[in-house]
């Protein structure tokens, strides 16, 4: 399992229950990809939303998010963690 | 306190020990800001750092990054979170 970062930009005045809802429709979905997205954050103001996932590969993670409504090709694989 | 997401650009083939190093210079000083770096993932491949942080304000993450030797003007404000 490797561990990604995607960036969705454009959600500029998006509200937290919209984001959830939008959150909400990778979950429904992501077994059939072998995805999970862990968590989402959002800049409202700037529009970027950054959702942390773990999964096989990119592609999975962007089939996921395309079938849920929201596409990016922004999609980065953290090979590398530090806190 | 508000939470933030900063990227990185340009950091291709950056070790992870390298990461430690970078990371290792804002903890040393994020005090003086009152800010506080809570993990920071990096994409070797595409050159991408992502640093989750928490602090007063997105200048005051600018401020540490720039004295750690690593500015970044791409700070986002996560007003909205969901996991």
């Amino acid at each position: 399992m490797a561990k990604f970062m995607d960036v969705h930009s454009g959600f500029v005045g998006v509200t937290a229950e919209q984001l959830n809802e939008a959150h909400g429709r990778d979950l429904a979905i992501e077994d059939a990809e072998g995805v999970h997205f862990e968590r989402a954050w959002m800049d409202p103001v700037l529009g970027k939303v950054f959702c942390l996932s773990s999964g096989p590969s990119k592609e999975a993670v962007m089939r996921i998010h395309t079938q849920a409504g929201h596409p990016t090709e922004e999609v980065y694989e953290l090979s590398v963690e530090v806190a």
